[in-house]
């Protein structure tokens, strides 16, 4: 019959029906009245759960491991189970995600989201079935989708994996990002210049040494992401509306949890108290709390880089940033750090996320979190943003950093922080006043050093050789 | 020669020049090689610079006034200044928005998109002159579209302007949303209830007074953040580079404002100090904290509205919410209050947003705020989502709500708060004696009172008249 | 009895009663049993209410005003009146503010502080009497000190009041480093100097200017923090519980409201809806945003002074901080900006309150806002640290500035960007040429026009006047 | 001479000498010059650093293992070795706090700590040689207490110290918390309520259940609380002043971290990279957000518990928390949940300082962070307060929870949400028909059902057993 219609006139409508009373959805929609509903209710961003993939992946997923132990425990029947699972597939591979279009702000602690999904299931299934699209009697988005669930268990448990499944993305640029500074910073391994520190010439140090140690930080922090991901490998699939399980068969939660850790190749575990785990959102904001920290130590890079390339002539001048565009039109030839500049925006738009996200889940009342949906949206616009400018400055900026050698050297030899280093073979008192002639006249330590006789010429060449100064043998 | 391969055929690219070299742009694009860079250079968010269309509007509008100006200072000859002004028109109508490719979040204080409407404007000036796009011999970006101007004085006003646009809608809304409270203050303006302080009873008020205090809230609200954006109608045109207005001709600030102000209708003034108004964003923050002050209030008001709807038995159950979609599949007839749920998101995003227009307002260096992108990005996404936010809370839930009012005169008669308005008639140590009563027993107080002889039936009947208990008459 | 034991032996202790039963307090103790309950449910922070010297003295204004209140409308006999009112002008006089004991932080949305001005008072007005401590019969701290008030309108009437006598000290705190900045700018007029954006050399400014802006950010942060704290002249007492005005005689608002005025010499009204503001915090939102302006523009200008007196010789080496105290023992003559310093970290801190702040504010609920201790103690930080801050900076920092001339003058001459000043002279593209070939060559701008015959050098000396580079004449 | 001074009449002060000049300090002081330097540029709280005793250990504990390690490596003779570390042991001991004057919120980098730690050390050690205060010639502050030693090392290891004792008391009191939240969840294992979601009534569940969760929440807080202070066991002694280790004898740091290990009993490692250690501030965001994921959770617990406890008439009445204080004078038998309202506002001002040390954090540049006095005073706030809220939450207010049985068994029962558990035994039509039946009529559910004859009374007992009902077997 449908196909008959569809070869004369395709109407463009069908009608789909809920609690509300009955409503038009166009014909070849996939989602139903419940997404229509909430798209209505829900006119805040314009961006659709479309625009992140994972989350709609993760919500295949966690649908494809239910129909699974549904159908191994006897609840769904064989054909149901292969075109849900089939559907489930299709989304996995990257199909339909067009279909999820409820707003990625909404109400409803992610029940619209879940809808959505069990609508798109339940379309496509009916599709693979031969059947047209809304003939929910033969297969159902509530009875059987979402069978032995509830949004309340599903949702947060496709959001732990579209986390998961984007953090591996932030990590991969953290690890590109690492070793970019730890080559650098073999390439700078000889480049002697002055540490500062409050802004003031403080001592001797490499450039390498400064590079060297950026990776390190970035390292820490790629580690410490590694380790708070591993939180929200916990889920409460099986908890259905409040983690008491009800309505769920014995064996659900650990025969769903067994088959989503082989459809997505996490070790996942069911969290052990369902009630706690359905009402938390403590590891969401700790991983947001990482994040944080990841940001602000990429901007204080990304700050350091922006301060020691300055210039080109009234700066400090140390090192070069590759020229990746214009930088005025008013100023011939005037080059900007806008890579960096990026990243600190980006950092600082984390940031502000963290305080979104403690918000929401400081909100959270009873039994469950209603304000879920801005976490997800929130940590999933910091991990993307963060792994897209890790990415540019590495392959944009810091692969492309020269440094300038000559003029480096120049501030060390000029530095008076450089009498520091004389301290134990000139003295203390010696020390100070060299270096308050210095000050007053302008010249260089080892030149008054000279001067008064203090050291050879032999003697200040071996101190001030760079390996000694930046105590590379160390 | 160009026109010759045009009508031949059509190559896919031209080749535009900048000083890395040239580059390949797609033959009908109206940006050029300045867009093409950034584009490259900054893949954070993948929504353009469209997706403001006030700030797109902004960009025209203000190189709008540039070429009158220019124009009027005898800089422009009038032919070109005619296609500059078309171009900017056919952009505040609404075309070619598509055309602002750079990504939201961008480094480069905004060059880049800059960059992207004078390259925009002047290969759309170049099709109304009949020239091709490219061809910029003839009408150039920077030397005409941009000419007497600087990134740093056209961009902070484009974004002021954007920000105006967009916070008239704002006020709209939350005008919209206090006539809907201020209409429920007086249906339920009879409808007698027990205030809570603390979450505990207190002493009786009506229904009225608390959705009129909403009323009065949001109206104060909406009065503070007019009053912030008037801040904003301070622009700095003319400045250029750095304040100095280097390179832009004697009157030039004061004659681009005339024109904008024409343009716009806007009561715009020139920065007295544009040295200072060139660095400085804190209007910015200003109306951020302003912006966030609504998002607090109106997130505080949605609380109550989840709280004195809760139920339909084992919750306050003062006031129905109406039913904008299903809650749950495995819950029969649950309801949820989505809408303030999804309201309540949006200000905790706001509230964020103030966090990171913070950080970037305070990462600000001497002459300037190289961070003002995600500024604009921050603003954009608050004000506009707060729009959206008051326009489905007024339309999809203060304007339905019902009252329970047997309920809640039943709560009034119940209480043991109902004993501090019977205090100076019984006496503060009877009337203690009462609500001691009254808690162990789980009588009534008016009952114990009509028990222990203490006031007639007549004289109760007179002290618990809801106008008198909630003080109506003051 | 008690004055027969006083005369002989003075007990340690005399015995007070609340709900809770009987307790014993110190015998000298102006604060009860209810102030002695909340020291030991609140052990939060070891810093008691008499740290905040202003809100003590604001509960006593209240309490005043309230009291000539019930005496003026026949509520209060004129012994009693007398002697409240004596006690409240002995702690406005700074008397008795030790007595005030209950921690900074508590529950109760200030009925703990409500509590312990009504103790104190009562005590010390019994003293006047001649009555012994404790001796509530002859005058009770809530049938007489509290007496036509609650909690609900006298704690947020004085914290209103105190916090309009914090801000006026860092008002004048503003105003002084406001002068401080114009003097400075004065001083500098002619000291010409490279201008920077994005870090990179931009075109010429004069170091005058550059301290000029800074001295007109002061002044409008000064001027919008005026603004937004005449906001918290409006008072809501008179509403006693929840706004309704329950229990409180006709007129007693408007009488109470005119004392208050008299009382404090401020243009003190009463809010409108007493419903409303019994329950709003929207003012110190918006105050806290204010304050929070105030802090990153402070910081702002802070991390300027830190980067423009970066070296001595490793640096910028713009201007030279004065010397406050040694920076480093292990480098000898090291000097540090430890003062802009300080002020960062205020300013730190006072973004954190006002997340603080935000988050109170955003938990009220109904009738009240049960968490404004933190509020207030969150905001009077903010306040007495921005004029600590202030203070330290303008009389330690700004005053000893001096600027290095001549090494600024070289900057400009050495610089390229001041072939933008060129531009109209030479061409752009002769620009752009010797642009390129004084980066490349590490020569001066000046010396390749001169070398390449472009202008004469009594031009060069024309164009490139001080005045002119600045555009002081504009 | 000084003797003989001090044997006739002992002057009020002595004069000490730094860059800047000649200073009298009181005689008496343990302080000096560089000390009261400080106290007159950082007046700004009023907090001096003797009120965070930790730091003041953690100062002292530093400079005894570095004046061990400078014996054992031949560089400080056994007498001054013997009087510093007898010094250092008299400031563990709780002796000579008051003596730490400099305020908390510091310019310097902690430079000001550790020279008031040096000073008051010296003068000790002098005092223990039998020298006047003062004879620096003798022991110097500089020379012997700070041998081998930078501020950038010890103060960071001494703030590391610091926060480690203070997080092992809060690690303490969140353990006595959960095992009374455990404690409760067992006493209330067998009342049956309604559980909810998103406020609305939802399906049943036990008391225990929910005070089960808050024990499983509390302890996994303190868990990933007790792993991210793993972090700050990395120290950086040695590393001087910017990580170079210039002017440390080879081996030093290794055996500084020994004997600091063996002194505090903690395993402390040095960091790899004394570099990147020196200027990087990870671990403090990282611990800053942990905390602030503590107080998230306190504060929803503790919002849950005021729900759960509002009324008593007009709200929840789940549950009464212990009087702890009277809550009004003008409504008479109020009593409101102050203990959980203290908690919550201690989690906003947690969450607020988050936001500072973040900032603080960002701020750092090149090889210092010259802003870890703010992140020390905050985290100190931080931890310190959590802890005592935590401990005031557990001995006031957990431990004296009592549960309305009977009232919340009648909410069970009259629940529609109790249909859901009726859904497989008499189908999803007819529980859709009984629920709306229940919502228009007021009756409960199981009424209905035995009016309709859907189910015997004996099986609606079995059904509704309270273990079935939540699931308890599972």
């Amino acid at each position: 019959m449908t196909t008959a219609v569809q070869t004369t006139t395709t109407p463009a409508f069908r009608s789909e029906h809920d609690l509300l009373g009955d409503r038009d959805v166009p014909a070849d929609a996939y989602w139903g009245v419940h997404t229509l509903r909430a798209i209505e209710n829900f006119p805040i961003t314009g961006q659709p759960l479309a625009s992140n993939a994972n989350l709609v992946k993760g919500l295949a997923a966690v649908k494809l491991a239910a129909a699974r132990t549904n159908r191994e425990l006897g609840l769904l029947d064989a054909e149901r189970a292969d075109a849900i699972e089939q559907a489930c597939q299709d989304i996995l591979g990257g199909k339909l995600h067009e279909q999820f279009m409820v707003d990625v702000i909404q109400g409803g602690a992610g029940t619209s989201s879940n809808m959505n999904a069990n609508e798109v299931i339940a379309n496509r299934a009916l599709e693979i079935l031969g059947h047209p699209k809304g003939d929910y009697a033969r297969l159902h988005p509530n009875d059987h989708v979402n069978l032995s669930q509830s949004t309340n268990d599903v949702y947060p448990t496709a959001v732990n994996l579209a986390t998961i499944f984007s953090v591996q993305g932030l990590l991969a640029a953290l690890q590109e990002l690492e070793v970019a500074f730890a080559e650098k910073g073999q390439e700078f391994r000889t480049v002697v210049k002055m540490g500062r520190t409050q802004l003031q010439d403080a001592v001797p140090m490499t450039l390498g040494q400064e590079f060297g140690g950026y990776a390190v930080t970035v390292g820490e922090d790629r580690a410490r992401l590694a380790e708070s991901q591993l939180l929200i490998h916990e889920i409460n699939l099986g908890a259905t509306a409040i983690g008491t399980g009800l309505n769920a068969p014995v064996g659900y939660a650990a025969t769903a949890c067994r088959h989503l850790g082989q459809i997505t190749g996490l070790p996942l575990v069911t969290a052990v108290d369902l009630i706690e785990a359905t009402q938390d959102v403590g590891a969401f904001v700790h991983l947001s709390g990482v994040l944080k920290r990841v940001a602000v130590k990429l901007s204080k890079i990304c700050n350091d880089l922006r301060l020691l390339s300055s210039g080109p002539r009234a700066g400090l001048g140390e090192i070069n940033l590759p020229a990746v565009q214009s930088g005025s039109s008013i100023m011939p030839g005037k080059i900007n750090p806008v890579i960096p500049e990026v990243v600190s925006q980006v950092a600082y738009e984390v940031i502000g996320n963290d305080v979104t996200v403690t918000m929401a889940a400081e909100a959270g009342q009873l039994q469950l979190n209603a304000f879920e949906p801005i976490i997800v949206h929130s940590l999933h616009k910091s991990i993307s943003h963060l792994e897209a400018a890790c990415r540019t400055l590495t392959s944009r900026c810091i692969r492309g950093i020269t440094a300038n050698t000559e003029h480096l050297r120049l501030t060390v030899e000029q530095s008076i922080g450089l009498v520091t280093a004389l301290n134990p073979h000139i003295g203390y008192s010696s020390a100070t006043a060299i270096a308050q002639e210095a000050l007053a006249s302008g010249k260089g330590v080892a030149e008054l050093v000279l001067e008064h006789g203090l050291l050879t010429s032999k003697q200040l060449d071996e101190l001030l050789r760079p390996e000694r100064l930046a105590n590379l043998s160390k």
